[in-house]
């Protein structure tokens, strides 16, 4: 079995080091030689992670894919642009493809399943999602006899070790988005990670593969985390929640849901104790009942344990994948986001006037929104109250309405602050 | 595709239920008809939780595994006579089979493997070990890049429901298990569950698969809850641990341990957060790192999800398995259970007179070990110091002689009781 990477960086690079490292073990597993014969890089110049002694390094990639001794082309380049036309091309000459490129199932992932489909390779994706965590397997295989109900995940590293500072040491959003990129867990430009879009990437794939439907990247609604405070994470805290930034799937009356935001969870869930850069998803099937997955969503080795985990299916012919895992594709109608019922999360700052919290409740009970809990501070100079309340389950739609009618409160200082809250249970 | 049930009880009834309520999507995945054709019960006038209306009810097991419609058997009657003796009379008749029966497995799983291979049929157990979370099939085939340094297990929900009790109640272990029996999980003889016996048939189980290696019930050392004291949960709350009766296999220095024992986590650690009947099973991989997966390990549907799941991989063509998921099996030797190296909690009763705690510290000094924390309060009528310590990593040879030592001081009351605790980092 001969395979070409198409990247040897940090993830091509994991590859190569943890091939050779577990040869012993990977031989074990599938009797058969795992030969990484050609590596594409950008420049051949640039030192690497890995031993690259027996591979033949070239930069021009589409000579790898265009070459007939290689059985399997692991694309490890990233975007979605030079590496879509590589995937196709691989795909086209008979090759197997495996990639970790998130951007690039999500966005064109059902036009690149058709054709490897057509073409009859396969092309795996199991890195792509929550890294190490074996996460698509586990929905395709080890939950088959399921109706999958929910799916919600921490599936952004980056977005869980800023939140969990936040939490853990008071501190504020942009300190520790800049301690972030210091460490190499954030981008210079973190807007891929901190606004939600690579997390949406992410659920668009999860949710294609626990519903078995298209990958619908664009009906992925999608908040990021740069707007919460450390005053929301240490009133979260104070209301026994932990605030995470989730992907949550689910179909509701035949509608589905796709969302990424800021979530207020309760502590007692195992999600809300995954912490730091670490990666969990939580599926609830109709048989199974609720159950977790819990690991490394990046680095090299990490992302790496998934794509070979995907070359060892494709030698084994274990693959359980026939376009996304279905035989048959459903075509699920999107949700109105205003139809979503959820029980909310509203931060207000208003000048401390008598019945000013009175006004608020009053305006909520109108809109039939009752107050689960609420606490009211005033913690401020400027002699303003910092309020907090938790709704009961609630329209979006009739929400907004409330919201918006109480934002037109004079007293009412600035935008109300509002965060999803999921139980989970 | 032809299914014939043996057992149409708890898990059986499950199965039946699970692929009529989700034949749609059973269907959607696999592309089969699934029929259950044949059901084999001990009385047919008993109660059944499925409707049985298209299935053919017999008395006699037999008829099942060689009547030659049937492609597939499902063993679901349990214990290691009767059913043994079923699932090697359908194997000879070259059926596939799929049982639930850990014991069975982790007793006689390498003739039944060995006999299955011969025959060229799938042998397949994932509900065997942790009910419906998928942790066989994540080892075999989402790890299957890693070298396995650790399984770390709560795989006994009985055991865990009674600890979890304990732990938030207050409550003695003798009433939290007399409510798990009227509750119905545990058996009227607890033995299986409390003493650990259930947990060591799994974790036989997972060792095999993440070692590569054979089935090695006898290996296992077992240690029991029943010991467990309020006062050791309290304490260990104190020490920031919580207690969690464990299934523990790792490999170290080339040999391999297996142990059940009550076990002191971090409260930190994600599985010291997996309460009341569930189940979880920390894998740590040399590429991965540490992964974690939680679900029900026991109940009707549950494990019919895993059951199913087996199905599925047999239909789909995806099983993983070759004896155990590995094409060549490797050999183990067994840890001298003295040579294991371990941080270890002390509890002792010692008469309030001075200088007490200075002999058995001096004592435990004497054989290298020190004392990382140490709780001592008065709180019994008789004068009494009770003493919680919690040593260094030392070996279970030194500390066995240790405690001989400080066994024999006249102040100490009672048999020093001694409790693993594992960081899990």
């Amino acid at each position: 079995m001969n395979i070409g990477i198409l990247g040897l960086g940090t993830v091509g690079g994991g590859v190569v080091n943890v091939l050779s490292k577990n040869e012993n073990e990977i031989f074990a597993r599938t009797g058969e030689q795992i030969n990484v014969t050609h590596g594409a890089v950008k420049s051949i110049s640039e030192p690497r992670i890995c031993a690259d002694g027996n591979i033949n390094i070239t930069e021009d990639a589409f000579e790898i894919v265009n070459n007939p001794t290689i059985d399997v082309v692991l694309e490890l380049i990233g975007g979605t642009t030079i590496a879509k036309e590589l995937v196709i091309a691989a795909i086209n000459n008979n090759k197997h493809v495996i990639t970790a490129n998130k951007a690039l199932i999500a966005t064109h992932g059902n036009e690149l399943l058709t054709l490897a489909k057509e073409k009859n390779v396969h092309l795996l994706f199991e890195a792509a999602v929550a890294g190490g965590i074996p996460i698509l397997k586990s929905l395709e295989q080890g939950l088959s006899a399921n109706k999958i109900e929910l799916v919600a995940g921490i599936i952004n590293g980056t977005g869980n070790f800023i939140l969990t500072e936040m939490r853990d040491k008071g501190r504020d959003f942009a300190d520790v988005l800049k301690e972030a990129q210091d460490l190499g867990y954030a981008e210079a430009d973190p807007t891929f990670d901190v606004e939600g879009i690579d997390a949406a990437h992410k659920l668009a794939i999860l949710a294609s593969i626990a519903f078995g439907c298209e990958l619908q990247m664009d009906k992925v609604s999608t908040q990021g985390i740069s707007q919460i405070s450390g005053e929301d994470v240490a009133f979260a805290t104070e209301l026994n929640y932990s605030i995470k930034h989730l992907g949550i799937a689910k179909k509701v009356n035949g509608e589905l849901q796709m969302r990424v935001h800021p979530t207020l969870i309760p502590k007692t869930q195992l999600l809300a104790n995954v912490d730091g850069v670490m990666n969990a998803v939580l599926v609830k099937g109709n048989a199974v009942g609720p159950t977790l997955y819990y690991g490394a969503g990046a680095g090299d080795e990490a992302t790496a344990s998934a794509v070979i985990a995907d070359l060892v299916d494709i030698i084994k012919e274990t693959v359980s994948h026939d376009v996304l895992g279905w035989k048959a594709l459903t075509e699920i109608p999107n949700c109105d986001p205003d139809n979503i019922d959820s029980v909310f999360y509203l931060r207000l700052l208003a000048t401390d006037k008598p019945g000013a919290l009175a006004d608020i409740t009053t305006t909520l009970a109108k809109h039939n929104i009752s107050v689960e809990s609420v606490i009211q501070k005033q913690i401020d100079a400027q002699n303003n109250a910092h309020i907090a309340i938790i709704t009961n389950r609630v329209s979006t739609a009739s929400l907004n309405t409330a919201i918006t009618e109480i934002q037109s409160h004079e007293f009412i200082q600035e935008d109300v602050k509002i965060i999803h809250v999921e139980n989970l249970d």
